[in-house]
């Protein structure tokens, strides 16, 4: 490609609007452009490089014997209503209708604009598939979905709309789920590998969510601009993602006697940060104790350190509830008597279970909410003003500087860009559109699920948010938008031989032949990243040779035409 | 691939709501599912097909300097408004909003989800192109679009979902820009005969609309499922799509005497159909004769034989209105003072213009209305009852049996399917967006551009509709979903062999491994459509060869693996 033809071809401005590397880059460089929040053209260079990370992501697919359908964007809303009513449920999901008065009274029904694919292919499995025989088979498709995400953010790492691969499995049984998601591990590992990412890339256990009570894994890539927090325990390499981290609050240590617990009026002091500042102690003194209530109206207190935040999710694993909300105010007052806010662990009414953390354990003179309006207890200790509990849970939202629990070791930690994830969905879907198969008995059995996703935009976005210098771009050589960046001082005539030489041995070349300076040139070859610098100078030719540098390299070697076309091949 | 592995891979019925051949065998086959009305998935079958076509399809417009960008589904509702309000003009245009209240509160913005992408690229390109260097050049992309069709019909000849195929070329001239129209018609011409219809599609005169006041475009396959009527001057091969075709009535002659006009009261006579039984004349002798107001507010009369309807088009143009609009009952009855349905081209208020088409010329004693509410007039004749028109014109839209006006020869009239159309739209988008350039001059200066749009999905099933049989489809090879299509007839262990021995000299090949019986084998690979079937038997294995047949002939052939090898690359 001539650089001179090539759309948009020149250097942009740095985006202003944009705080992420990845869009800086993307941007400057002519990779994509904004069309407005959270939406973006790819521009050629951009398509050229997610065009290869989506072969790669095809082939690997592929070889686990998934095959591509391309599914439609546009499904009827009744398929999202019979999943829990997910059609009201999910709170990025889009519609699609007529967009005037005139489009709307020829044909005024309203779509759901896919953001994922399970409410469209268990229907079309179920169709088409439901004997033994069979299974197991595996769908996928690369295309475009859409998320009415309400705070876009970091250019293609989280956008309105994105371009995803999602495969979905279906197998007899619950073994042949987990054999087939075993699989799976491997050809992400081999997606990610190919794609110059695998070695800062961790398969992460997440949330099963309502689908299963295993764990989900995300691949998540260590990256400043990720939205996750990545908890890893550094002896055993295994990584967990905040929401499921098992967490073992670093004791609060005080070396001090044991005081009498006092009553403390402290009218509207609300909240931990008030009662550090009132009280003039450490945040690790005080308690967070809230008042939840489970599926079946039954109430409890679950608390917490005051510098730790309560995990719903971890609490209900522990008391066994499908699902916890925070009681009403009234509730509050009518169970144990006081506001909310002077919600305490002492004098709690007998008959309320209360649910204490890790992080509570092994603290003196401490500081808890009186149950009373107004105030507080401080100087609370363990046997003395309230029996040491039978157990400690954990129940607490992870932090930096937490220990695992099993091990004792202090967690590795941090922000990680999800590019991946895999799901085990079981039987959620199956059951939602009673999808069974006929077993070679002639029974009827439940299908079981998973589903697996890849967003290509986005791992285009993390990729150069790992792979880049100050000065630009430093793509793989196996995505990169060309592998040889020609660059040609004055010397276009001698420069076009070589061009059209590399070009008829297929070697994508990109040929800088603007009248320009070369500071600029060079500028924007380091920029839009591809691995081969080339140079025809009058110096070069004087050598007789080519100046050569990679992208990720600092020294420049002087090769002639064979040696490059040998070192590139 | 193995048949038996295969989605969905076993024969479906035929479908019941579906009416056009290509819809029936490619559901039938397992190409296509149907969603819902006139959305589809794409099957893995079907992917393998359209992968080839949108394949043929890039590196056509790549040969004509087309470079490759991925513009969003979403886009900004204003800019569909600075073009004249297209946002609420444009019937079949989807808007996309949170789908639930809770999505809405998130982010209650309303998006346009496109349908085509001028409102997108023009200030995509403005952004980036303004100097007359930068010109000319041409983007395209492949992906999906949304039409809120009121009756998707055909399967995927008509869908509210499908894939395309747009190029935009952006010019610093009106000649830059027919240049390239010109090379982009070879393109479209290199495109259709890859795909195997080239010689049933015909470069079709079409409407510029209002961007030009030339013609655009269609490429018409031939295709009794296509919606479009063409009409062919046999002795140019000069196509006119039915809306701008030029048109001659045959002559409607009778020998007979000029009579004497007489008024006939026809009460609630209203309409060709009820006059020729009332009368009981022949169609021909009736006129129909309609008020028509242009943007000015002035009225003028139209009329055609009783057998033609009135081109709006083509009156506009006659008049040199920019368009027209039937007038009101009311202004009927004022300005010839009878109601509509008994206005005729006898008696007409001076002031009034009258347009006659050439369909009236030379009849005798023919019918009009009396201009006098409840009345017809029968013998009229010109000469004798009102002056023969200076002139006639050309206002009707054309049918099957007119002539040519230039040469008088008889129309070759057929069905189309429009699987292509370029556009040259010339300023109107760049006039909205304000797109200017610099001149070398430094004078600013407005851009032309051209619009060229091919529908993969469409295509793929015109496709279908030209190459079958009462069997099944009949791929080209370019095209074909698999090049041979391997049955074993009990002889699995000897068929697995010589697949994998294709397979390693990469054909591509679909080996039908299935324990049923060979009849539905064999059925199942003539609707399935692969150019080669290649049978392996016990009978077979005796000669020592494979019986090959071609999908598109009748006699079969055995051949030695080798002999089959050298057949096929």
């Amino acid at each position: 490609m001539l650089q001179s033809k090539l759309f948009p071809g020149s250097l942009k401005e740095n985006p202003k609007d944009e705080k992420s590397v990845s869009a800086k880059y993307l941007i400057r460089a002519g990779f994509v452009d904004k069309v407005m929040a959270g939406v973006y053209t790819i521009l050629p260079l951009g398509w050229r490089v997610l065009d290869k990370i989506e072969d790669i992501i095809r082939e690997e697919m592929n070889a686990i014997d998934g095959q591509q359908v391309f599914m439609p964007a546009l499904s009827p809303q009744e398929n999202w209503r019979k999943t829990a009513d997910r059609l009201n449920k999910i709170d990025v999901l889009f519609e699609a209708r007529g967009a005037n008065d005139e489009s709307r009274r020829r044909n005024d029904a309203t779509y759901v604009l896919n953001c994922t694919h399970e409410d469209v292919v268990t229907p079309l499995a179920k169709k088409m598939r439901f004997s033994y025989k069979d299974f197991p088979f595996a769908l996928y498709q690369i295309q475009t979905k859409f998320r009415n995400e309400a705070r876009p953010k970091s250019g293609i790492l989280r956008g309105r709309e994105f371009r995803m691969k999602d495969l979905y499995s279906f197998h007899r049984s619950e073994a042949g789920l987990k054999k087939f998601y075993e699989k799976s591990k491997v050809a992400y590992t081999n997606v990610f590998n190919r794609l110059g990412i695998g070695e800062e890339t961790f398969i992460t256990l997440a949330s099963g969510g309502d689908f299963t009570k295993d764990f989900s894994h995300e691949f998540q890539t260590e990256c400043e601009a990720g939205e996750d927090l990545v908890f890893k325990v550094k002896s055993t390499g295994v990584c967990y993602n905040r929401e499921v981290t098992p967490s073992q609050a670093p004791e609060f240590k005080s070396e001090e006697e044991i005081k009498k617990m006092e009553l403390i009026e402290g009218k509207g002091i609300i909240g931990v940060k008030d009662l550090v500042d009132f009280l003039k102690i450490e945040i690790e003194r005080t308690t967070k104790t809230l008042v939840y209530k489970n599926e079946k109206g039954e109430f409890l207190l679950a608390a917490v350190r005051g510098d730790y935040e309560i995990n719903e999710e971890k609490l209900c694993k522990v008391v066994r509830a499908e699902r916890v909300e925070l009681a009403r105010a009234e509730e509050v007052k009518k169970l144990v008597g006081a506001e909310i806010g002077y919600i305490g662990i002492v004098n709690v009414p007998e008959k309320v279970k209360v649910i204490m953390d890790d992080s509570l354990k092994g603290r003196i003179n401490f500081e808890a909410g009186a149950n009373k309006t107004n105030y507080h207890v401080v100087n609370v200790n363990f046997g003395q003003d309230l029996e040491s509990p039978k157990e400690f849970f954990d129940i607490k939202i992870a932090k930096d500087g937490d220990l695992f629990p099993a091990t004792g070791e202090k967690y590795e930690v941090f922000k990680g860009a999800e590019v991946g994830n895999i799901f085990p969905l079981n039987t959620k879907f199956s059951e939602a559109f009673d999808y069974r198969f006929t077993d070679k008995d002639g029974s009827k059995k439940i299908v079981y699920m998973g589903s697996y996703g890849i967003g290509s935009t986005r791992a285009m976005g993390v990729i150069v948010e790992k792979l880049h210098d100050e000065r630009g771009i430093i793509w793989p050589e196996a995505i990169a938008p060309f592998k040889v960046h020609l660059i040609s001082i004055g010397k276009n005539e001698e420069a076009s031989k070589l061009y059209e030489k590399l070009q008829a041995e297929k070697i994508e070349i990109l040929f800088d032949d603007r009248d320009i300076s070369p500071g600029i040139k060079f500028a924007e070859a380091d920029l839009i990243g591809c691995p081969y610098r080339a140079v025809i100078s009058a110096k070069t030719l004087e050598k007789g040779k080519l100046e050569v540098k990679k992208r990720n390299e600092k020294e420049v070697e002087f090769l002639t035409e064979e040696e490059l076309l040998k070192r590139i091949k």
